[in-house]
């Protein structure tokens, strides 16, 4: 059976998503085959040149009488049109994937998660990092123990498209639109890994910071307000007793994509950047320092897909494998890892560092 | 006009130019459309599982019958299998793609340099790693003056898969079929590299080694014996003057895929490395050390067509823009570079540096 | 005038501090002559082989009886034997260095502040990492502009000697005679710079962790409690609307003397590790990304009574100039910086991230 | 018995030497005590100013007169000062110290070696970067057999500091005065390792460039010739069989003190670098990738004389602990390694390079 796709969205991740299915028969030939039935979008002429070139054999520009007609819905959208249409879909039994974070506003995600609850369909939220080959073996690595009992988590996502006060106003902008900015756009991420790779949160504080306050209006001559954050902090307190840190920012200058994780372990420890996507810094158990691990090995997670070792991959490869994963759940009607619940997870963490700073004290999650 | 393809291999970059050939129209539109036609080989039932895969409408199991129904021919064989199918091609006037080394032999080089300077058609030597945007910026750089006048050139290319002696002898530890060992196979690049970035090489000296001087014969119980060197090293004398060292392994304990490039000019300096392919180290004219470029800006060559900034790209997106050239040139009638020319002068440097190293002096060029 | 010199302390800072002592000569000779004149402590045989290793003419058992017949006072004791030495000590006009932090409680750090302010004679806190020179660097970049407003801090300072739990129980890992773990052993030195580099700190959230809670007694069989933090993570809100985050830590493995320093400013960024003290990465307006500064260019600070570019100092030379400052501040008659309310600025953050992490909230400072 | 010490030549490693000495009986109170007696140059306002600087009682114009009134003589004069001066000091029964390299000519060289032969004396040559704890555990793990059997080296050595065309002629930039340039300087540093981590080279090819061929004169308006190599390559065939390649350039822009060392071996390899000197870069037997040793801890060379873990050291403490060994070995009627023979095989190392460069031929050593 060929699963019928529609996608709600076509800029950046719906093209990324696009490649993904178009690459999966070539290199996930396991994988479930599937057809790009549907793009949804507003703009006809946009929509229709992107159908052309993502592979899509019909447009529409309404989700709702599509949702019904596939198998598969990707909700590719901004984030306040996150949980109608996917709720929708899985009430249709369309399987969904959700672009992070889950929604904008704690209630939708708690919705969205109820939904999903009901629905028969695999409902999974694309914290896509979790696929690429050094983040699953750094999951690996602590799940086999190698580190020992995690004390320590750091994470940190910087990004500096902002840092340029003239960079025009967007939904991303927007809190009405995002929900928040670098934290949930950004910090998202950094949470899901904290939750993936160490375990539940228990605690945190927050602190969020607005640097510059409007930006030039994409449509017009004048500024739009900016109502989300340009940068956050917090810290956490973990469940089982380790000390967490995330921060995020999108105005740190010389940073293009550096989302950095770090865990110390009673018995070692880990290290990896996003800029550099296939090493793994890993300090064993005994070991004076950290070796540089490029996981480009056969064995390392995904690898036996692709090249022979050295030969990186990129970024992108990350969504394909996610694809591959989801699909395969879907199919086999099992739940996806990160599913709709670890997103609402996330959500309720970005709620609460907003809390937190509002109220200038910790927050329990 | 679809172009109608045939690739003579399937392997691993059989597996690469496929990929590349099926992510043109979605990322490269502009590129000639192309039919992956005829996959060529020997072993049947390896050759009808591996179209199928690769998308290949068909498979024939010699190459002599396909050269005259395609447009366009890649030999991905063993290095003794490029001269003769790649002449048969061009003398049918089919455009051709052949990986490196040009050839296993000079003469055969000169060829096959011949066939393809009698030839409408378009021949190109696979150099891919001329295509990587990091790798196509430094050239910019240096075209544009920003190093001043080159002085250095190094180079290596370090990889360990056969630091193993039990790893099995192929026909890539063989001198009949390779021609020369990490000298042709890894050492090729880089002297690409080093013609490219610097200009041509007036002499050579060079050194090469065999430390490992019998394998296990993958077919059998016992061992066939290596005839290629496992290492290499060389000095080159530009004719602009610089100095250059170049150097391969793939006895090197810990390097995976580790190309690296460095460049010294009156005014500034390059640095670069394969395992890192999106990073460029450039001390511009008056600075005081290196900057670290994350080559991932849309004007960056090639980056538009992809992923906003810091989404790193891979080591097969090299193969994807060199397609996405020849082929664009294959169709303007249009010579591709690096051609067969260039192809050639490589193999002159890697026969000049055996010649050199058996005569224990260095060869003009 | 020859000045002379008393220590309190003969262990690691008080071998760290005579060497300087010893260096100035050399390599600062227009630094004040000293004589190392009494060796305080309290194992007579212990003291004697220090007295004669280190330089020191004569010993004594007590401080008391010294604070007058010097006309330096070093106090290099554990924690809670800052306050009444530097307070007798200035109470006498001798100059007086204390090790950092500045005290063990806030009450004794408000207490040698007045002392100081009552005093003729200078006052230094040993926040000697504002002494390499690649921070006093870092600190001339902030202050002539090139990174803008400063927007973020980042700073985090990590070992790992404590984290094997048979390390032994020492007074640093007791509250009574350390005020606190690593917050004041290693926080205090990024408290410290926080404010050296960013201004003050307006709020500050804590968080405190011990991990192993009791140790081997090294002078028994048994184990003593560890009532002092083996980590803390804290966020800070600077006064001038930047945000910070610091962390440290005595169990994080593989992690030697990892004190890194990151800014964000406007235009620019700053990035900095102890474990490579002489190298600096400045982005710089415009640029693309980092540049690896080795801060050892005879315009450097400090740079020019050493060697020739590229021969890297060590971490000893960060005592070597502060004391050359200091010493040179206290013959001027002037205030050395960072001076004892400098000190008291640090033990009031640190007092206060115990206070917001008892509270569970942002303290106001 | 208080050994006397003077020095020939008082400027850079004059510094170094005197520092190294008056340091010793903090750090190495198990060394030999020195005096510092005489030091001789021939500027005599300079000298006497660098003779209060650096500790010396007195100072002497002539080398000739000195010989016979010390016991430890330090020859750190330009490169053709070094024959006559150590020769006499060797006749007289001084230990001698020799900066390096040996000589400016391979006939001079000889004569020191047989002069060192015939003497009871003990002599060393500078080759200090063996002294530095990082380097002497290199070779701690090359002879304990961690890396196997060594099949590859490659070293490099770059600085910047002549790549101005404005920079000064100076005595370095003399062919009758230095015997070579980068080649002498900085190559023999790199051979020398390159002998002690590998062993005996067999044979030599070369290549010696001059880019400035005048500089100015800095004593005058004009200009000078510099008959000396800004930069050179070599190929090493050792006798072991093992590859190697050398490099050495003082016109490298960005490149400070970039003394790189690399070994491959059939079980492991290594990676060092000068400008990060503390850091030891190590792939183990079995291990996927370098680990990152910092060389701080107690049980590595030397380092427990001076710091806790990770509190780095410099560039100097190589010369301090290479007096320390010299003193010892001296007072122990011992020889140093390295010693003159150890000098002489480096010259004639650097003497066949010249000869292979010139005779555009590989030369047995």
């Amino acid at each position: 059976m060929t699963l019928r796709v529609a996608f709600l969205g076509y800029r950046f991740m719906g093209t990324a998503h696009a490649n993904a299915l178009a690459r999966l028969p070539m290199f996930f030939p396991d994988a479930p085959e599937t057809r790009r039935q549907v793009l949804i979008g507003r703009d006809e002429s946009a929509l229709t040149e992107a159908a052309d070139r993502l592979g899509f054999a019909e447009t529409a520009t309404g989700w709702r009488e599509v949702v019904d007609e596939v198998d598969v819905f990707y909700d590719l959208a901004p984030n306040y049109l996150h949980a109608d249409p996917a709720i929708a879909a899985l009430d249709a039994d369309a399987h969904v994937l959700c672009e992070k974070p889950l929604a904008h506003t704690l209630d939708d995600a708690e919705r969205m998660a109820a939904a999903a609850a009901d629905s028969d369909a695999t409902a999974a939220v694309a914290f896509n990092y979790r696929f690429l080959p050094a983040v699953a073996r750094a999951k690996y690595l602590v799940e086999t123990g190698e580190l020992g009992e995690i004390r320590a988590f750091r994470g940190r996502y910087l990004q500096d498209w902002l840092a340029d006060p003239t960079a025009p106003w967007s939904w991303r902008t927007d809190a009405d639109l995002a929900g928040s900015g670098a934290l949930g756009d950004l910090g998202a991420h950094t949470l899901d890994l904290a939750r993936y790779l160490v375990g539940d949160v228990a605690r945190v504080s927050g602190y969020t910071r607005t640097f510059v306050d409007e930006r030039p209006d994409p449509e017009g001559d004048g500024t739009q307000p900016v109502t989300v954050d340009d940068a956050f902090t917090a810290q956490l307190a973990f469940e089982n007793g380790a000390t967490g840190t995330v921060e995020a920012s999108r105005v740190a200058p010389g940073r293009k994509n550096d989302h950095r994780i770090e865990l110390d372990g009673t018995d070692g420890a880990l290290r990896w950047s996003l800029e550099r996507p296939n090493e793994l810094l890993v300090r064993r158990a005994g070991a004076r320092g950290f070796e540089r691990e490029l996981v480009t090995d056969p064995d390392d997670p995904y690898v036996d897909h692709w090249w022979p070792p050295g030969h990186v991959l990129g970024w992108e490869h990350s969504v394909v494998h996610e694809n591959a994963e989801f699909l395969t759940a879907a199919v086999a009607g099992e739940s996806h890892d990160p599913d709709f619940q670890a997103g609402l997870a996330v959500q309720r963490l970005l709620d609460a560092i907003q809390r937190a700073d509002a109220n200038g004290r910790w927050i329990e999650c």
